[in-house]
Parts: structure tokens; sequence; C-alpha cells
């Protein structure tokens, strides 16, 4: 690991990694949501995650590399956070709490990795890159605000104060 | 781990930790940032994180709890990154984009962590500990936008267009 391109290339396997671990773990998500919002925010955002991944598929062809199979080890604490939840907590509000929590740490580090990754690919002058990975980080942010929105008790609050996603 | 007041104390715990071994970090961080306004901020980052512990100290007190051992391995992941870059690019200005990278899935780790605690005490109706993890929400996101704006070039930007902590 010596120039910018190899960090690129590093943090773009870690975060292409994390994305394809978040993209099995949603659906789990999702089902042990007891709240009806969180449960349809965490269906959406799978569908989104499958987006992402195809993305990133894009940026490691845009810069003649193969995605490997590196691991990210701070999103596999992330979701094991979740899973203890799941496993260990019987009340469902005290249970969706704990979901919503972990996936909201899920969700800033990709806003991290997303920034720092957009970041670089300008200051490497990929343009078709800085495209990719800047729709990818709006939606990050977008379902960290949801989750966000959620958590407050949005699920109570009128539909039209839902944080929307970006244009 | 089955109420909100359990939530809410493991993932205390789970922040006390991550922020003391931060504490260890940023000096190591400073000490090999070969530009000067990165140096200077993890210096300046790690007496504010210093006083992120002692409010954290603050709020097992009001809740009546110790802080114990818990590790968070989801911080320890991002730190070994950080310190991989250190071991291994010998390019200063790669070093620090490196060294940047780390520190800011770090802030993003405790910005999701804080704002969680925060929306949790409020449930709880922990009025005095609402107030301290405010405090230190707000300046870990002033760090996290201070490390975009020094990876942005910011060091040869003005002084004046620098982000400004909060009152």
């Amino acid at each position: 690991m010596q120039s910018m391109d190899d960090l690129f290339y590093a943090l773009l396997q870690d975060v292409y990694f994390a994305e394809k671990e978040l993209l099995k773990t949603l659906p789990e998500l999702a089902k042990k949501s007891a709240n009806k919002t969180l449960r349809q925010a965490f269906a959406d955002h799978r569908d989104e995650t499958e987006e992402h991944v195809e993305r990133l598929e894009k940026v490691f062809e845009a810069i003649g590399q193969k995605p490997p199979g590196k691991t990210c080890d701070a999103m596999l604490s992330i979701i094991a956070e979740g899973q203890r939840v799941i496993d260990e907590v019987e009340d469902d509000a005290v249970r969706d709490a704990g979901i919503l929590a972990a996936a909201q740490a899920a969700e800033h580090y990709e806003i991290a990795r997303y920034g720092t990754l957009r970041a670089w690919a300008e200051l490497l002058g990929q343009d078709e890159t800085v495209e990719l990975l800047s729709e990818t980080l709006e939606e990050e942010k977008h379902a960290d605000e949801l989750l966000s929105w959620i958590g407050e008790g949005g699920v109570n609050a009128s539909a039209s104060e839902r944080p929307q996603a970006a244009e």
C-alpha cells in the first residue's frame, strides 16, 4: 500500500465487503423489527444496498480492478451487535431500539467511508466514479436520517414530515 | 439485556471503551501526521477526548453505574486500520490521507453512538445526561468537519474558512 490508488482500492474492497454483508443482514433486521415503519425502511434500504453493490462493481470496473474477498471487521462487529440484540432482547420496543442503533452505526460507517472514497476519487480525477459514489453517499445519509426520524417516534408523526430522499 | 436502561448502559460501556482507546491512539496519529494542520487537529482532539471520557464518567455516575471493561471491536478495527497505514505507507501525503480516513471512520462511529445515546437519554428522561452527551456529539461532528476540511486541502485555504466549533 504505497500510492493513493492503493489506498483507494483497499478502501473500496472494505466498503464492498461491508455492503455485501449488509445486503445479507437487512432482510433479517426487517424480519425481526416489530415496528412496521422500521421494517419497511430496512426492506427499502435492502433494495438500495443492492444498487450500492452494483455501483461499486462499476467503480472496480472503471479502475480496472476486480472486487475480491477482503473482509471489513468494523462492519462485522456492528452486525454482530445487531444480532446479539435480536437473540437476547424479548421486548419488541426495546429490541427495535437496539436494532435501530446498530443499523445507524452501520450507516455512519458507510457515510464515513463513501465520503473518503468520493474525496479520493476527486483527487484522482475519476469523474464517473465520483458520481457513482456521490449517489450512494446521499442514499446512506438519507437512510440514517430516516432511522433517526423513526427512532424519534416518526412512526406516529404525519407522513408529510418523513425525510425525503434527494432527487 | 432486556430494558432500555440495559441497552443504554451497554452502549455507554461501548463508547467509553472507544473513547479510551482513541485517547491512547490520538497522540500516535498526531506524531505520525506529516501535515502540520492535521497534527494540530489530532492534538486538539486528544484534549477534547479527555473531556469526553470525563463526561461519560459523569453519565455513569448519574445512572448509578460504574464504567467497566467492555471492549468495542468496531473501534479496535478502525484503529488497527490507522496503525496499518502508519506501519506500511512511506509517502507522507499518502500516509496522511490514510490516517485521516481512519480518523473520520472513528469520528462517524462516535457520532452514531452519541446520537443514539442522546436519543435514549431523552427517552429515559435523563436531562443532565442529555446535555453531557449533546456537548460531546457536537464536538465529534465538528472534529469530523475539520478533518474533511483538512482532507480537501484546507491546510492551504485561508484560516477564516476553517470550520468553527459550536459555542
